[in-house]
């Protein structure tokens, strides 16, 4: 696929990602204005918004109409952003910048920060819970089952607890990729998840889906430690070279550099394999294998 | 009723309620098993049950079985010890101790404290939309939505906001009333509630309800006002006099030591009221609404 194709598909996804978030987290008029301000600031902070457009991807095979799946990946974008802010703050990995804005405590106040966070996440459980995301009840609750799994202590909880201990204890190369698992990939195969959850897939189409983002979910890690050692600040739109700095235990620092790449690529192709069975429906899915690896931020 | 019998069936629900977090909430083998220690840590701590305790008794009123009804408490209680792992924060009131014990990040360390605290905000939503809550999807999706409204910043996370603006700048009696129901009554709200959406109860059924939890949860708070001026750091397993000392905005402050205490009981009398057409299946939620306002911890 045409990179210009699936750079104008991700630009209208996100676009009506952020409508709806802008719809739904309002300002009030109350002393808890500054809450939803910050809210605000997080989530609808220039990004790529890949999470929700992994769901929308997932739904499209499928036929779910498009404003469900849109609405349920401004929920992943929810947690997404919940966990940056607290990832960011001074207590975690202490980051003065994202996407290429100060941090949410930087801008707010720790205090803020934390709440915000909590907001952002409870938020998630809040959208894909309301009848407007999907009338079938079933699917609703299979949506907050798929959502809480991956973000909690099993899930990326768990993984950024596991990464922030590597700081003091170097990991293992079997427990860094069971530490990105949980930290990245869980909420990558939920994201992926959530598309067939809407869409009813038969179980085997899910389990098609689960390896196509279990792959793109360790390729998408691979390139983006790659970018934190060969990106830069103005690119990435945050401090580069910081887990070296931190003494975080990586793909690249485990591989070397070309080795990295190839196996970014490497997987990338494999979580494609995955999607034999989808046709064209998964053009999309595809291309978006090829640009997790092969972007600049 | 006799408070013996009130204080058994508390003792009694609050070890159910501990036996499932205990069940579920595992020490794993990785290098996350610290997160799910301060975990345990936080939910597993001494305390009331209280929120629990209303979901098992309004779910008595329709006989529900009673392994759900404790199940969803237990989603209830890791919200509300969420929220105090977060409160205790140095960014937010900066306590030492909680439940006569060191507060969970100076047990462990901040980041813990604020990992533990979003994985147990995010396992609340595992818990209750998992097939073990209740076969019935509608069920499921509902407390969860009904968790989420009340959790998040247009309930609890917003009372908080609000709480720690009015440090720097005092509220007005409507605005500590409408901080208090976001702060404390939205989740006291929510675990009544919780207990009618396992019973499928009616609209009018309902509605009884939420009217005795909201005179509840203002009962509730006046009471926690009151023995934060007159209670003893023994009893109360916390820092007393330290709403004064922040320049928090409370009922007391607020109506004086005295029409505090009247008031408060005569929100708990009005509570009761609300629940004539249950009979003699409310007893208990009556007899919560006396023991919220006289008890000493």
């Amino acid at each position: 696929m045409d990179s210009d194709i699936l750079s104008s598909a991700m630009k209208a996804a996100s676009s009506a990602v952020d409508r709806v978030l802008d719809k739904i987290i309002q300002n009030g008029s109350g002393a808890e204005t500054q809450l939803v301000e910050a809210m605000r600031y997080a989530v609808l902070s220039p990004g790529k918004r890949l999470r929700p457009f992994l769901t929308i991807c997932a739904a499209e095979v499928f036929d779910v109409a498009r404003p469900v799946a849109v609405r349920t990946g401004a929920a992943l974008e929810c947690i997404h952003s919940y966990s940056l802010v607290h990832d960011d703050l001074p207590a975690m990995d202490d980051d003065d910048l994202r996407r290429g804005r100060p941090t949410l405590h930087k801008a707010y106040d720790e205090a803020t920060a934390i709440l915000a966070g909590d907001a952002l996440l409870t938020l998630a459980f809040e959208i894909v819970s309301a009848p407007e995301t999907s009338p079938k009840a079933e699917v609703r609750a299979e949506l907050c089952r798929t959502l809480a799994k991956a973000a909690g202590y099993q899930g990326m909880v768990g993984g950024q607890m596991i990464d922030l201990s590597a700081a003091r204890e170097p990991l293992a190369e079997s427990a860094i990729h069971r530490m990105q698992q949980m930290k990245t990939g869980a909420l990558i195969c939920a994201s992926v998840e959530a598309g067939a959850v809407l869409g009813e897939a038969s179980t085997k189409a899910r389990q098609s889906l689960n390896y196509y983002a279990r792959d793109l979910g360790v390729a998408f890690q691979i390139a983006d430690d790659l970018l934190d050692v060969e990106g830069t600040e103005e690119a990435t739109g945050k401090a580069v070279r910081k887990d070296a700095d931190h003494g975080k235990s990586t793909f690249v620092e485990l591989l070397g550099v070309e080795r990295a790449r190839q196996q970014a690529t490497m997987l990338a192709d494999q979580a494609i394999e995955h999607l034999a069975d989808f046709g064209d429906k998964a053009t999309l899915l595809r291309a978006v294998a090829h640009f997790a690896v092969n972007r600049s931020h």
